[in-house]
This record gives C-alpha cells, structure tokens and sequence, in this order.
C-alpha cells in the first residue's frame, strides 16, 4: 500500500492525537495513505455490546475516523474535515483480537468527498469483513483546530 | 413519558450494563419507556474528536445503543437484539454539558424494527439538535446473552 | 399547514414541471410550505414491482423530490439544489390509491441542508407509514436551470 | 462476467417483467450472474430532473432493482426477495447515452442479504461513477407473486 507523503502523515498524525475518543477506546493509525486510513481496535471488555462482541458504536467510531482522515489526506494543509453524514452495516458479530478499520475515499470534491468504509474482525490471522458503509464529508477551510 | 413497566426497566438495565463501551464512555440510561430511550453522555475530553467537540462515534454509540434498547422495550422476554445497520447526520458541532439520545421505534415489526434517532447537545439548560437518524435492528430469539 | 409565498410557489412548480420523471410516473405536487412539501403518486401498473406492490424506486422518486423541494423553498431566488445522498427505510408493502411523500426540512444550512422524508400510502382514507428516510442536500448558487 | 444458470436467468427475467416500473422507465437486464445483476437505462426526457439530468429517483429505481435482484440469485427457487432499505449518494451529474447500475451481493444471509450498489454513466464509451450506495435485503419464503 502507498503511503502518504511524510507533511500529509505527520498532520493526520497530530489530529488524531487530538481525537480524545480514539486514545480513550485505545485505537491505533495504522497506515496513511494518499485517500486510504486504517485504523484498528484491539480487542477489550471496555468496547464491547452485551453479548460480548465489538459495541456497533465502537466499530463505527475507528470508521467514522479512518474515512475522515483518509479524506484529510486529499485535502490542503490549512483545511479541516467534518462528518456530514454515514451509513454503516453491522453484517456478523464483530469478535476477535482486533478490528481493522478501513477509510478510502471514493469520490475526492471540492466541497464534498464521500468514503467507502470497511471494518474486517481479525482472529487468529483471518480477516472477516463485520461491517461496511459509506460516509459523506465536508472540507472546511481555515478552521483552527483548538 | 411513560415508563415501561418494571420488568422490561430491569431487562434493559441489566443488559446495559453489560456493554463496556457505555461504561467506558460514561453514558447513562436515563428514560426507559415502551419504544423510547434516553441516554445520556456527559462531556469529558475523552469522548472528543480533533476540535474538542463530541466526536461523531461518540454521539453514534449512545444513539445507536438507544434506538437498541428501544426496540428492546417492545420484544418479548427471551429475545435479543441486534442492530443491522443505521444512518446519521451530525447537524451541528456537538458541544455542550452533555449530549441526550433519543430513540424512538417507529416501525416496529416481527422480525425487524426500525428506530428514528436524535442526539441533543444541552448547554445552559438549551437544547440543540445536533444529530439525527434512522436504525434497522433485528430480534434474535432465545439468544442467550454471555 | 401553512402555504410558501406565491413567489416561491411559482419557482418550484416551474422546477417541478421541468422534471420529466416526475410527469412520467404521474407525479403531482400537492402542497408548498416553507420547509415542506407533498408530492403524490396515484396507483397504476407503471409504477409497481413484482408483487403488484408500489416499486421502492418510485417510493424514493417522489421521496427526493419532495424532501428537495421542502429545502428548495427555503433558499435564495437565483439557487438552485441537488441531493447528496439520502436513505430510505421501506417500512411495509406500498400499496392503496395513491402515495403521499413528505419532505420536511430538519436542519436548515447554507451549504448542506437535511430532510427528513416520509411516504403514507392512502387506501380508504387511512393513511398508513410505508417509508421514511433522511437526505441530505446542496444548495448551489446561480446555476442557470437548463 | 459469470452468467447464472438458465434457471435462475429465467427466475429473475420473468420478475423483472413483472416490475410495471422498470418497463415504464425503460429499464433493461444486462447481465444476471450469481450475485450480480446489470440494469441499464437509456437518456430520455423521462427519466430526468429539473436540470436534464438523470434524476435521482431513476438512478435509485434501477440501482434498487439491480441490488435486489442480485440477492435474489442467490434465494431458493420459491422465495421472494423485499428491500428492507436502501442508502446512496449521487456522486456527479448523471448525463450521457445511458446509466449502467450494478447490484453486487456484499454479504449473503439467510434472512439478510446486503449489497453494494454502483451506477455508471456512461457517454462516447466512457464510464463516470455517478451514484453508490448500499442496500439491505430481506428474504421472504414460499410468497406467492401475483
């Protein structure tokens, strides 16, 4: 897989330090490239729904930011990216050691850029795909990051 | 609102409970009626995206586990539910003292039922609406919870 | 229900008439207030899929329209509107004389707006929920109407 | 492309005919292989919006069909196949000689089957990805069509 350019990586780095969710649920970047983020989620009691499995809401939060910052990647240094609005499928029980959470951007705009996002359970080596969706973002210009 | 009635409060309690993500994030349940759900997830760094606003897999996660637990209200005793997949719009920057999820059943069904979501943000005693969506979930019968 | 201005009446009607799909299925525009518009379809053959049922496609056709109306309403003179992305939840089998879609503006922006869409089917003057959805939409400025 | 077999490309072929809508628009079945179906709509000022585009609406009916076809290669003989929801986004201006819309099956279940939904314009041989989306599909056995 391509990496992004070293300025791209280091900025997509610095933001999602910012992300106090991301650190809280102990998820991890994994690899930035030009319009593709993963991001995985190890496996613990603190993420799960009552069945034990990986909680929806924790599953779509490392999707929600692994499309986010794959479209960060495209976008100019001083701008900023919000979600407007995502979709996701839960398609089997997420369970195993960890997720891997996929951002790759679909279709880059000026204004608005729409991600796929996949999200694959990883167990004893095999990846199963536990949920996908498609997520719409906006490009905000100049906002100070704080 | 109505309150559900005492055993169907205790089945949802008891069930929350046992998802980690809601403890770890720090949500609470507030309101359980028949078809409708609060809860309510209090402002702290650790539920942040990069601007210090309620990350968006924040306020999903408390809505998603809301419109859950609303369905969950309407089902009978033995069941379970899972969620199949759901859509939403964050509205506005989410900030404030705390954010409030509403799900409420709209069309609930044998096999499948689906949820209309609101998240509000509350600051100053003001409430802003700040995310909305629609939820498919699906009861699994004699599902024995681990 | 409160009527749009005659001003604002005349530029979606004369949007509308410029649909062509909306003509084909027999489409009609049945009420224009501010935020909130009514488009209905009549039963027939051209319009179903293979159960006899009305076809989702047509459902969602006049779904989009009415929920890009309702925000259409709402926008300067020289705008014009396209929709991003929406979701639609069929909720029961569309079937009666006619469909009534509603589409209602749920948050108002400059850039982005978002509708919530409902469609009743009407049999015997019983008005039954058969879809609900949400779009999101853009407005675009000075976009000459071809 | 795989075809399907002849059994299941006449099972699929005589629901299609049954689709009042898809005649209506002027749809046609391009391709049916096991798990994923071809729908083509040929430019023509029925199917348009306001701009001379194709509408939303035609786009969403035949990626809707083209999805719910795709599953239902996959179904026994006597059952029947329902969308439960669909999500899309319009990607780009829909123009050209005719829209190519693709159903491929993401995740086949026993109940819940969900596929991923593309459309292309294609004009001079070109393909322009104009609208993607992603669908839920429930399986309905031993339903009578009429």
């Amino acid at each position: 897989m391509d990496e992004a350019d070293s300025e791209v990586q280091a900025r997509v780095r610095a933001s999602f330090e910012r992300q106090g969710l991301m650190a809280h649920l102990g998820a991890r970047l994994t690899h930035i490239g030009p319009g593709l983020v993963h991001i995985e989620l190890p496996s613990r009691p603190e993420v799960t729904q009552q069945h034990g499995y990986f909680h929806a809401g924790a599953t779509s939060s490392i999707a929600d930011s692994a499309g986010g910052y794959a479209a960060f990647t495209l976008f100019p240094a001083d701008s900023s990216v919000l979600t407007v609005e995502f979709k996701i499928n839960l398609l089997a029980p997420a369970e195993g050691e960890f997720l891997d959470a996929v951002g790759a951007v679909l279709k880059a705009g000026r204004t608005l850029t729409v991600c796929r996002l996949e999200v694959f359970a990883v167990a004893g080596g095999q990846r199963t795909l536990v949920a996908a969706g498609q997520q719409t973002l906006i490009r905000v210009d100049a906002r100070p990051e704080r």
